[in-house]
């Protein structure tokens, strides 16, 4: 109590495209990181993997080594910018080291493994990581992760009339 | 960001019998109560209400009124001693006010509830609220909770090697 700024965390926080992982970045910025504190916040995106079937076209034909490297290209240009939007709302924090991971796999798997592979103190996470078709059916990513870490974690719902 | 002092929140930890929800207490603590917020501290302890069998003894016999009034007796002083027992880890906090609350009924029901009567901006919770079987049954109450409230969710697991 009172020694939060004695200790350094690592904080990571799952960020994706959607509004909701950056509603609760803010909310953690705003709640759990102090300004003196000598945390480390780690954004972490998991970039979804190359599904198989997009080496072909809808008509069967196989795509060009062009056009897959260009699609990779895209791929890893959305990532980037997604940590980068999530870094900028960072960007008033003065004694706090704030470090980006892009990682390639299934967002559930990519996260409960960085936890683990980075030692993370805390996890922070919005509560949708998939649209609502895909979560009815496996399930919400949160939920998975809830299940799975052993550190605590921290699942930010954005409340619908909110801005990020 | 570094407004954490200047807000007051309403932090709602659940608490039970388990090392658990008081290891979750002591967590939220030293990582989300700043020493000098104006945060309101909301322990609650969901009672379990009393099955309908418990009116009869194993051989058939109905209790006494007297029985009845022991067992409601014995209910309420353990209520009394757990919320104690957390309001004991939270003597060290100056700036902050610190309500105790026992409600009657499911956890899953009361915490849900509760969260939503008080306008908790933040709910905080230990895994384990069940044992093994009965959360096998009917899955974890963090995990029922994190789906219900709308308010941010904390769950924080007890690392098998740490006293509370």
């Amino acid at each position: 109590m009172g020694d939060v700024s004695e200790r350094e965390r690592k904080i990571l926080v799952a960020v994706d495209e959607g509004e909701e992982s950056l509603y609760a970045l803010s909310w953690c910025l705003r709640n759990v990181i102090s300004q003196n504190s000598k945390d480390t916040l780690i954004l972490l995106y998991a970039r979804p993997p190359r599904p198989i079937y997009t080496a072909m076209d809808g008509t069967g034909y196989l795509f060009s080594a062009d056009i897959m490297a260009t699609m990779e290209r895209h791929s890893r240009d959305v990532a980037a910018a997604i940590v980068e939007k999530a870094k900028k709302l960072c960007k008033d924090l003065n004694n706090v080291k704030v470090e980006t991971r892009v990682e390639s796999g299934d967002a559930r798997d990519v996260i409960c493994e960085m936890v683990e592979k980075l030692g993370a103190d805390v996890l922070v996470m919005g509560c949708h990581g998939y649209g609502p078709i895909k979560r009815a059916l496996i399930g919400s990513v949160s939920n998975h992760c809830a299940k799975i870490v052993k550190c605590p974690i921290l699942i930010v719902k954005k409340p619908k009339d909110s801005a990020a």
